[in-house]
């Protein structure tokens, strides 16, 4: 269902790895892209570690605030995979082995010549009223707890998740985005663009700049539902950049 | 100086071009990894918008937590660059062109042909009672306000800045880590892993799995700021893990 409002969205990955920087997180891009593509509007990610109250007060500021909260990481079979206790804490409900994820995970297994053990089944431990979130690459389910979505954190299963998760989301209008990348540094160009965001309040524009191999660039982004409005305005913005003799690097 | 203490951080990622999944962040593993090697433990990330009530409020929460806070991003010379002022907005102070920041812009600008324009002259607005930090790559530093130290979003300049920045602070004993890698699922070695932690109250540990290649592997991280307990646990682990005849890939 498409919404003219937007849809927006929180995103909370969980997992010391990623505080200590010995992983370095790829999902954020990941899901930013995503979300980005299909209508929801990532407004902010928050990483905390693997301590329980810690991850219930993201996920109660965030869940309040977004229209989703997407977590990613904590739900494997090891000691050290708490996020599903810490959600059903979040929630105030209880937790268990859910019949439906035995029921997913238990031929899946077996056909795979994997043991459902202890720890395993704690991959099955589901908040009451959730609902499963599929995972087509290592079957152990995510799930949806009111509007907070609980994901793997390895990448591939996590994109599997996200798939299948997003599917039934709500979503908004699309943010488009038109950019033009010039051989300049931003103290360049910064007068010229101010003026045309000034002339152009409802485009978002921002610039990006990079240094590389003693060149300056800058890339130019402007972000609009408005589809037409946004070629109007990067038109226009190539023109100026030309009439005022800035090289371009694509446009 | 080194603390016994904890000496913590929060790290503010500032951008809308994060959230967009346009740029893809790399500063956040780059920081997290340097504040481990020097004996800060980074607790929290936080990513926001180019909102300056957003940037606000994350600014306060941040600082009032942790020993720290580092942020990337929003200090260069355009109009979608907002975190000098938001930073002032915090802490409630005002903000202006620098004559330290001026005096170090003007030479080396002149030395490498690039005017010190009105838009560059952004970049020498510093919160009052602020103190500069030193960037050896575009020179426009960022700076320190009172446990927030402010850093371009530019990786190159942000490292810069980072270095420079963290010499001067506190910092407490450093977490040592020591993994072992086995050439299991993590449903396998769960148990054995979660008994070891629980003989080890004093050493956090935390697997990660992957699959690869139709090969699964599980990566066993110890972490401890005591080089001798960590280097116990690590060997009882291997002996248990061999004992049980679970296969190795490194050790």
């Amino acid at each position: 269902m498409t919404h003219d409002v937007a849809v927006t969205a929180g995103l909370l990955v969980i997992g010391d790895e990623i505080l200590s920087g010995r992983t370095k997180d790829k999902n954020i891009g990941t899901i930013a892209e995503h979300l980005t593509a299909i209508g929801i509007a990532l407004r902010e990610v928050r990483v905390v570690a693997d301590v329980e109250d810690e991850i219930v007060e993201a996920v109660n500021a965030l869940r309040h605030r977004y229209t989703y909260v997407f977590t990613t990481g904590g739900i494997g079979p090891t000691h050290d995979d708490i996020t599903a206790d810490a959600i059903a804490k979040a929630f105030g409900v209880t937790i268990d082995v859910d019949p439906r994820a035995v029921a997913i995970m238990k031929p899946a297994y077996e056909k795979r010549g994997i043991e459902l053990n202890a720890a395993r089944l704690r991959m099955a431990r589901i908040p009451a009223g959730a609902d499963l979130v599929v995972n087509e690459v290592s079957v152990a389910p995510g799930f949806r707890m009111g509007n907070v979505i609980v994901m793997a954190g390895v990448p591939s299963i996590m994109e599997s998740m996200l798939k299948s998760a997003t599917l039934s989301l709500e979503t908004g209008a699309k943010v488009l985005s038109a950019s033009i990348m010039v051989a300049h540094a931003e103290g360049e160009i910064a007068e010229l663009f101010a003026a045309h965001q000034a002339a152009w309040p409802q485009i978002s524009m921002g610039s990006y700049p990079a240094f590389k191999d003693g060149q300056y660039s800058t890339d130019l982004v402007l972000r609009s539902t408005d589809a037409d409005a946004l070629s109007s305005a990067r038109n226009t913005l190539a023109e100026q950049l030309a009439a005022y003799g800035f090289t371009f690097i694509s446009k």
